[in-house]
């Protein structure tokens, strides 16, 4: 393969389009949604502005947030069909599939006739895919069947209570928030680039979620974080982690949480969520796991230049709330589901079909042998 | 927008990896599988030759495909939980949301837990693909479970035994094998493009499938032999069928089944399935469909210098077979899976993650203003 080629490959600084929704690694920190500086954002707002920013191109006001709470707040019961999928699926199934299936399902059972119809579409399955996970989590590992209304308006703090089956602390609401709103949307990257491409041909918009979903189950995708956490909970101190990370890199293995595709300096998420996660280590009186994270972080820095990407400090976080790790990534698609639809209704706005061509380096013409003669 | 940007919408003509599977427009009648020509193997070989070419490389010789013909002969059994599901999607989903969700749940019961599977993975898809529509498609609108192993070892013989109840004629056999060869592979079309995007994150096989069939549902790719369906049934005779198509084409209405992408003179699966279709329009004693098809590729040739795709005389072939309309492009999902996995096989053999970059057209850097303040 020359030169030429390998820098193609994966259309890696390829342009495949235009979008209005985010700019990674180009102004102030290196993320931007619709022109908001995501630290800002991390700081001062809701997730659910995150969204309707994300779909709407503006944030909205007090009554108009107030509102898209409501409205979301409203479309939290399973449809029945749904459930007794849900309680099919078995509990030896990957998490990433079940929302996978969850959504497909939604499709059958309430299917966007027409574009008319996408944000509605998009309302409900940002109010049902937490139901959705934590149902069929809660009833295959349990055998409870839980209620999926709850009293917050606020959709990290819902999922840890679908989860938990309590209300979660103020602290605890407050870091699902922050996480939600890191994850919401990335540009182009594989899982939203998925989306456009099925929504290019005009296809429905479950198809397109669908679709995304199974893309970010990858383990190049959406499965950094829980790489990672499987990494760390190896470590009883952080002289450990260091010893076993030199370790590693010696032997040229591949460490999950560091790098990015993008971003050289640092991954702008990585300072806000690694803060939360000291806080909650604080909180409950962690004395490991987070000092062997920063030591992780100190070890990759120095040996190899590499920064913690968004996932590594999830990871951390995600347990001090007591998030079972397999549930990790599922947490991203109830974020990123609102990069994608945004995606999708940009797409559609502006469409042609994205049909890309190939290099043939196959077998030249050859003739046909009847296959007794073979 | 810029001329240079149009140029590049869609990824049109651009490169976006490299692939031994297939050429379209180059060569001979215009398309190729891994070097032979589409009206040789259409002409000479069983579906099964194909699934099997695509995903080795090599035509098989007559013991082996004996073998691969016993191998997808046992995957039929439907799962007992996927059994369940699709008693519970409704009558009126969408048939190409019921095949996206069957293969979507197949992922939950029998995972592919590492690449070594992924041969098996689709073999098992390949087999049940036709269970999984027929299934739900008689269970919703009949109300009867079938059983979904058939004494034929030919796929399109045992979706029309599935769907009908009865061993098929031996012409409707041949038209099923002929028709699922036209229809397996087409180098990166858009659903296609979607399970590479999927694969190259290295997510599982059925992640991939179920990306594609979401993409191929939409209007814009998989739909059109249903939209040429609907139009030509209205027409009671070729002269009513050129009236209505030039007034269609004085409105500027958009006239499904013609014209192509890529191919500019022809599109090489047309002549082959026309022949077919005439072949059955004898066989049931057609008097209307077949000649109103015909006059509708006479008026666009005469009127608009357009062709027929392989999906406009797809519609007659499928109709004078009885199959209902609204199974056609889950069909068309039957064939192209062979094409889908083997483009995942190729990308996961040399793979690097599907990123792309985006021009951004959206606002400069904001300031956040406070909710309180908006």
């Amino acid at each position: 393969m020359t030169e030429k080629k390998l820098s193609g490959a994966g259309l890696r600084g390829q342009s495949a389009g235009e979008t209005a929704l985010c700019t990674v690694g180009k102004t102030g920190t290196g993320l931007t949604y619709c022109g908001y500086d995501i630290a800002d954002l991390a700081e001062h707002a809701q997730f659910e502005e995150i969204a309707y920013l994300l779909c709407n191109g503006e944030l909205p006001n007090q009554d108009q947030l107030a509102d898209y709470k409501q409205t979301i707040k409203k479309h939290r019961i399973l449809p029945d069909k749904l459930r007794q999928v849900l309680e099919i699926l078995p509990a030896s199934a990957h998490p990433m599939d079940v929302m996978r299936t969850g959504c497909s399902v939604l499709g059958n059972l309430e299917p966007e006739t027409n574009f008319s119809q996408q944000q509605d579409c998009f309302d409900r399955l940002l109010a049902l895919l937490p139901a959705i996970i934590c149902y069929w989590y809660r009833f295959s590992h349990d055998r409870v069947r839980i209620e999926t209304e709850t009293d917050s308006d606020a959709l990290g703090a819902h999922f840890l209570q679908l989860l938990h089956g309590k209300k979660p602390s103020a602290l605890h609401a407050q870091v699902m928030n922050v996480s939600l709103i890191l994850y919401a949307e990335h540009e182009f990257n594989a899982s939203t680039f998925t989306a456009r491409v099925c929504a290019s041909t005009l296809s429905d918009m479950h198809s397109c979620i669908t679709a995304a979903i199974g893309s970010l189950r990858g383990p190049l995708h959406g499965g950094a974080n829980e790489a990672a956490m499987a990494m760390i909970s190896q470590w009883q101190s952080a002289d450990e982690a260091e010893r076993e990370m030199l370790a590693m890199l010696a032997r040229k293995e591949k460490i999950m949480g560091f790098g990015h595709a993008i971003y050289r300096e640092a991954d702008p998420r990585n300072a806000i969520i690694k803060r939360w996660s000291q806080q909650l280590a604080h909180e409950v009186g962690d004395k490991v796991l987070y000092s062997v994270s920063e030591r992780c972080e100190q070890v990759m820095w120095r040996e190899k230049k590499l920064f913690p990407n968004a996932d590594f400090f999830h990871a951390s976080a995600y347990h001090f709330m007591g998030i079972p790790t397999k549930l990790f990534t599922p947490i991203f698609v109830c974020s990123r589901v609102s990069g994608w639809a945004a995606h999708v209704m940009e797409q559609r706005s502006n469409n042609r079909i994205i049909r890309p061509s190939a290099d043939y380096v196959g077998p030249e013409h050859r003739e046909l042998v009847p296959i007794e003669q073979r």
